[in-house]
């Protein structure tokens, strides 16, 4: 019988520093839970400042990762780098030393998961990346775990804080995507470079990461179309508000027809629904199952001690199959490898949804009809229509909702549309999610 | 290595009749997951009829739960009749022999589940109860696995279906109780006999499980101050939009100064709290971890196929522990027994928040005085008053709502305002969270 699980860390940054406290701080209510302590056995950081400021017990801080991964008395490793090498390595390496993972890399999971997850199912032993998606909230166990009996249809997830903050920001306040930013990053919210955030790319390797587990199908980040919310302007928030919707960035997996949908991009949803009340910095995942109908997991999507939440949670669970010599127990995606089956990923010219237009139109009689003309022969009809500013010389917004229509449609109509002599500007397209 | 699992159901009502539903549908998923099926072999009910219905195969129902219970090769007993006896004596008798049980009866665990808890911890073998709370919402599963890592400070849960759908209508549209209840009725949404729902007693029951598998400590059904929605006036529901607040059922449970604080009651909260939005038959449990802080688990928390999820849910958790030989592998209550700690249930009279009140004043002056005099002289600060329809000589509404004051305090202060010769009746009271 185990005395204590050791664990090692790789990465002492803002949540590695989480989990070191988190460690130290619920040491008690970890032990009552598991029956035996959890300990920090060993630190790497190659910057050996943030140890010294985490007062890292004696012995513990290495310069050198491999200290760590081939320490024989390290239970579990710890890999909190991010990036994709070394990272990989580091995770490849442990596992051939058959110690079980946990990590947060949703960028790492997203492009190299796949061999990952087979690399811990040769090595008998697991995987836990409950960290890598919404941040505290345990969406990933939920999936795997509480909603196992479901075949889940649908995800709709607001996975990236960032764009979230900037996006309440912009409606509360009638402000500017620019201006938002600085503000994020000035609070820290949004990095120096924010592509990754605001351009949509860390919700689309989270959506990778769910859509693996909820389907039970290999998804990896180059499934996933990809907007971000750059181009989002404070006219279409408000548009939106009239027509009684909200704008939030989305990370959408469905199962349709027998193909997976996957796309992130900024969505309009109904302002009465819940997952539309999300505010500010938080994330949440809604999810349809099949018995379960909709449910919804909301919390903190980052920061050092939600995310640390994480993290020792997927320790925890890993320690309880070592004092039970369960080992793999719950395979890392929550299926068997055989019983993943692979899904057709849909392309997105093939995805049905509602969608809002606002073309800039010079005021000119008959424009409207022309639109909607070379709409209606792309088999897309309109649901309503605002019109404002009559009367000027400069070109005025015409903003359109449609029914359901094909993508691939809508894109035939709208390059006939962008080229009319009346048509001033490139059209703006926000997809609509409204359950229809 | 077991070839499949081997499910022994007791009560085909609703919930019975959805796990024998979902057990067949999703048989492909559930055998993806585990790697081997998971059948139905035997079901029992007094009333043959629902065997019928359901299109039981050949040898699978019986009148007898303890053909059942003392078949070696049923693997799990599913408990689905409800109620103390003879559910009781069921779950008992498959502990003892050695068979895992997976219940729903969260009346029954609120009563005598440390019974039950300690039955299982001394047979080595589990009891999944995450139907119990929550319908379909993993959120006992979340609270013993996903948030193991945090110290829970508190627990905001809307936990009773048939209150908010109740109190959501009288809400939206202005109707009184009985109206709405009646409604509820003839809907299926409330039994014929709703004392139960509406007292506030269903929800006390789930808050007794929930408590205990947060704080680790025995909470128990008696240890909960309750009181249910039938009191709760149109007029009062009015008053509170005006104050920024709606009323809910809230079932609420705190570690304060290291007591637990335990309580079911119409509470008010600020109507922009996501919490304050879960309307109609919709269930959400808003959880405070130390590291995690605030989450919200939202999702159906009744109905035949959601609360089958969660059962399945529990059944497929067992049967990872069967196949990995782990029996027991997390404990009932997510802490170890040694690892529980006795704490003291905070009596209702010292709990501190804020308060609402309705008092039916004659229209004299110096009433207002008066009232916050004695108020006042209890240590209770009045934030804010709304008095309307004055020059009648009707009683008239005066309405405050004070800063954070004790409960005995309040008491001791209505008791003397009741007795005031221009209090014309008993005042209402609603207890007020905001956070404060």
């Amino acid at each position: 019988m185990k005395k204590k699980i050791n664990i090692g860390l790789i990465g002492l940054g803002t949540v590695g520093g989480g989990v070191v406290k988190l460690l130290r701080d619920n040491a008690d209510v970890i032990t009552r839970r598991l029956g035996i302590p959890v300990e920090l056995k060993a630190a790497a950081d190659l910057d050996e400042s943030r140890a010294k400021a985490l007062k890292l017990g004696k012995g513990i801080y290495t310069k050198d990762a491999y200290k760590i991964i081939n320490d024989p008395e390290v239970d579990v490793v710890v890999e909190l780098i991010g990036g994709y090498n070394p990272a990989r390595a580091f995770i490849l390496d442990a596992l051939k030393n058959k110690k079980p993972v946990v990590t947060a890399n949703k960028a790492l999971l997203a492009m190299h998961g796949e061999e990952l997850y087979r690399a811990a199912s040769k090595a008998g032993t697991s995987i836990g990346f409950e960290a890598s998606v919404g941040g505290g909230i345990p969406i990933i166990g939920a999936i795997k775990q509480g909603l196992a009996a479901n075949d889940i249809q649908s995800i709709y997830g607001i996975i990236n804080g960032t764009s979230n903050f900037i996006l309440t920001k912009m409606t509360d306040e009638g402000r500017n995507f620019g201006e938002v930013l600085k503000e994020a990053q000035a609070l820290g919210y949004a990095e120096a470079d924010p592509t990754f955030d605001v351009e949509g790319i860390d919700p689309a390797h989270k959506l990778a990461v769910l859509a693996n587990i909820a389907f039970g199908t290999p998804v990896k980040f180059e499934d996933i179309y990809t907007e971000g919310i750059s181009g989002i302007k404070p006219d279409d928030i408000e548009y939106a508000r009239e027509f009684g919707y909200k704008i939030k960035l989305l990370a959408i997996a469905k199962v349709v027809d027998g193909e997976v949908e996957a796309r992130v991009h900024p969505t309009m949803l109904p302002d009465h629904y819940l997952l539309a009340k999300v505010d500010g910095v938080f994330n949440a995942i809604y999810v349809v199952g099949d018995a379960l109908g909709p449910a919804m997991f909301y919390g903190r999507g980052a920061g050092d001690m939600p995310t640390a939440s994480a993290v020792v949670s997927d320790i925890m669970d890993i320690a309880r199959d070592m004092i039970h010599c369960s080992h793999n127990r719950m395979p890392a995606l929550g299926f068997r490898s055989e019983g993943r089956k692979p899904m057709k990923i849909m392309p997105i010219g093939k995805v049905r949804c509602k969608y809002y237009m606002r073309f800039a139109a010079l005021d000119r009689p008959g424009v409207l009809s022309t639109i909607s003309g070379i709409l209606g022969r792309h088999d897309i009809s309109i649901e309503s229509v605002i019109q404002k500013g009559r009367g000027t010389e400069n070109a005025v917004p015409i903003v359109v909702m449609t029914h359901e229509a094909v993508e691939k449609n809508l894109r035939s109509a709208l390059a006939k549309i962008d080229k009319l002599d009346v048509i001033s500007d490139k059209t703006v397209v926000i997809r609509v999610e409204s359950g229809e």
